[in-house]
């Protein structure tokens, strides 16, 4: 028999260093040749497979591949779409069975958050369930830093560097204009339940006065009343007040401060815009001129300013999943387990797939402070070891050089055509 | 007599490189004890010489001062404050000459843009109208990059790298996501009435296809149906479109598109948020999924991914004004004079004040390519070289490590208060 081949895609939001992931991967499974073939991406996620849209990844050269490392986003494109169960959707089991049958693929890498390792999860049942034997083997990714067991995602650690530097930086210009100018500064990050990304800002203060003087978590339900007599004695203690605001924040009924209206295609609300929400009340509340900025896809894809630890672990745990597929590990995700904190020792663990699958790991009430606007010094020394390290990319005229792959196809072998759903 | 002591200040927005300056003038004026005896700087700028708030820059050690160079922001704190003419606000000049006079002060060094260059005019006129000796000389700074003679002004650099990369990494993130989430990214940067910030983010395209795809400049009038043809194309073409529009575009009537209403005391409105505007037009009117940015702030701010010629300039323009001053040139910028764009080459140059105050250079229209949505080849060729190198700051624990000055202030020599406007 041929050697099996490996299907890698990535899913969900993309990061700074998911593609450092996929460095690790494929370089991992070229030493491998003896057990993997080629590894083959899909194209837009698990869509690739659907659609038998393969990228044969064994066209680009060691140095594309390599540059993949220091390359934010997702070089082989990524989705959202997610797959229902075996019972309920057995036409697209089958149909990928389909694929990976025409193509001999008997590994699976999924790269991606909680609903990705959902669908690895279903995937890997279909071994069992549909009699295909396939290895799957899920890598985690997702700038929330929501994931269980592991004790930490890759991406969030470069998304956690971007806030903190920014904030620093925002609030130097701040603290000079305050005396005349703007007195309140509102950055808007991510975080639609969990405030990991919103924590990571409070990094930035290192002693009392210090930037961000707020942060409001999706945690901590917003109480107005509370919150602007904390951003009036901030402007009269330290002249001016910068505040961190995850998307995600909601009133005590529950609704999100800036709700967009938009779905996403799992069924999230798409936010976007409670910086200006935040701001405005203070301007009408306390007559304070201020200036707002959304990170939005800036945070997550600013490779420029990584986490030189964050993408030594993206890279190792692409590295880790092929060690792990080439032993027969089926239904499983390597994950980050952390040996101690100072100083900062971490190593490689595995968790299971059916126990990561849609769970959410919301930020302990013990990292928030009593008065709900900032970090406890117990989030401090978990987060900080995350952001530590530059990693900078190249650069040619002043511009990061990132890869764009050639991302050549894998010569279609079904004659059938798949339809996906409406739910992409 | 005892040796005199010079005044330097920061005014208007601040940027990544204005400390620059400040570094390049305080150490050539400590080289140059012979002529000037201390810097003071005046807290939050001019408003510091009106209260006699001035801070003695020699008690700050020598590493500090070099520490200035890679610190983002006004060390000495900023302001937006305009002097009227000597006519019209005869006392405030009184009270200048009053402070410099007690503080044996006999240069004076304002660091900012068209507005401040205005005021360090007029300063400079009173030497003969008020018959105050006084050497008085401007610096240069803005990220608007509208002052006129210097063929670029400090601060400008370093916010075009920022937008440039991350329109660059953002697009890279869009690109990803495309096929089944966003197909629209709008950036929205700084630029009220001239677009070389906006025309910035158009260095990142540097072959078809790249982002950005549109650049919205204050220079042209938003044209709905034009600009959403457009986008449509972008799409059809290349999966997404990634837009860079600056916060001073306007509509046909002359209207912001986001008009705050709030006005600074300059009397210019206060925008911010035609990102969202123009993001909500490509939903309703095309469909498609969007996600926006504004950087605010964060990009004037962003030393962390300074140009490395910007901190350069800075540096030597506030080393050209202490020679200058000491050389008794009064009413005089110094600038920065192009020698050669390929390879890019510059020296150092002399403005007359009477000829920078208030006057705003707008982006020539041959700078904007024919449709009005990029840049032209001419205008690459400008913009380029002044985004080149990289000049990371110290980190420690993932973070920059930027100074905060002691800002001891000088002991108070008047028993007088000064009131200051409420034009502040």
């Amino acid at each position: 028999m041929a050697k099996p081949n490996a299907f890698y895609a990535q899913s969900g939001g993309v990061t700074a260093v998911i593609n450092a992931s996929a460095c690790g991967l494929i370089e991992t499974a070229r030493k491998h040749k003896d057990k993997i073939n080629k590894v083959y991406a899909g194209r837009n996620g698990i869509i690739g497979a659907l659609t038998e849209d393969l990228i044969d990844t064994s066209k680009e050269s060691k140095s594309a591949i390599a540059a993949l490392r220091h390359t934010p986003a997702g070089a082989f494109g990524s989705c959202r779409h997610k797959l229902k169960s075996i019972e309920e959707s057995r036409a697209e089991y089958e149909r990928l069975i389909e694929v990976f049958k025409a193509h001999n693929i008997r590994y699976f890498f999924y790269n991606g958050g909680g609903d990705s390792q959902d669908t690895s999860h279903k995937i890997s049942q279909i071994a069992v369930a549909l009699n295909y034997p396939i290895t799957c083997v899920g890598i985690p990714k997702t700038v929330d830093n929501d994931l269980p067991i592991t004790d930490n995602c890759p991406g969030f650690g470069s998304v956690a560097k971007y806030v903190a530097v920014s904030i620093r930086e925002a609030a130097f210009d701040v603290a000079s204009m305050a005396k005349t100018s703007t007195k309140v500064f509102v950055l808007e990050v991510m975080g639609r339940h969990a405030g990991w990304i919103a924590a990571a800002g409070g990094l930035a203060c290192e002693k009392e006065g210090d930037a961000p003087h707020i942060i409001l978590f999706p945690e901590i339900v917003f109480d107005e009343t509370k919150f602007l007599k904390r951003v009036e004695a901030c402007v009269k203690k330290y002249g001016y007040c910068a505040i961190v605001v995850a998307e995600g924040v909601r009133n005590a009924a529950g609704t999100f401060l800036a709700e967009a209206g938009v779905k996403d295609a799992f069924g999230h609300a798409q936010l976007g815009g409670v910086a200006p929400v935040i701001a405005k009340l203070c301007k009408s509340k306390l007559g304070y001129k201020y200036h707002w900025a959304v990170a939005d896809y800036l945070q997550r894809s600013a490779r420029h300013i990584a986490s030189k630890i964050d993408v030594e672990q993206a890279y190792a745990l692409g590295k880790a999943a092929v060690k792990l597929a080439i032993k027969g590990n089926n239904a499983v995700m390597p994950t980050i387990v952390r040996k101690s904190n100072t100083p900062y020792r971490w190593g490689i663990g595995v968790a299971n797939l059916a126990d990561v699958a849609n769970v959410e790991k919301m930020m302990p009430r013990s990292y928030i402070s009593r008065n709900g606007f900032g970090i406890t010094e117990t989030c401090r020394q978990y987060l900080q070891p995350l952001i530590v390290g530059e990693d900078y990319p190249p650069y040619k005229k002043g511009l990061p050089q990132y890869v764009e792959l050639k991302n050549t196809p894998v010569k279609k072998k079904l004659k059938t055509k798949f339809e996906l759903t409406g739910r992409t």
